[in-house]
């Protein structure tokens, strides 16, 4: 019962924290607009988030799991539209 | 010395996750730029962090802890520069 509680916690912070770049990634493909996103900042972040993802496979926690998996992806979305625009702005 | 390894890689993930935002806070200072930023991102993302923590308490996780409390604080500036600049921009 404890745990079901606990891992109701883990999984709505997962849910909030990963579904919280879906808005990012929309308004870049509404707006086309990359500028003031820092690379450097989602370069280190998705590193950081697979080693979450190591450390939820460690301590065998659900949420952790699904949470850094799912964040990855929409890191690597955000830094290959950012890559992108910078590319096609230099040309 | 197992929990050694586990708590190793669980504050990487957390030093990295948490730093990173660092760079973006940075980059608002200096560009004083927030237009490609998306607010509904960072306030879905801040409360995850603060479910997180949550988490972190539960299960006794320093590295959950600690990520958390110090990415909160990051989010609370990013999230203030945001409404300020809407703000400004609107007047």
């Amino acid at each position: 019962m404890e745990f079901n509680l606990i891992e109701i916690i883990g999984l709505a912070a997962a849910t909030l924290t990963t579904s919280s770049f879906l808005p990012q990634v929309i308004k870049i493909f509404k707006t086309r607009s990359t500028e003031s996103i820092s690379l450097t900042m989602y370069l280190i972040f998705a590193t950081g988030v697979l080693l979450w993802f190591v450390y939820g496979l460690y301590i065998q926690s659900l949420s952790i799991i699904l949470a850094n998996a799912f964040t990855f992806i929409l890191q690597v979305i955000i830094i290959f539209l950012k890559l992108k625009n910078t590319y096609q702005n230099k040309k």
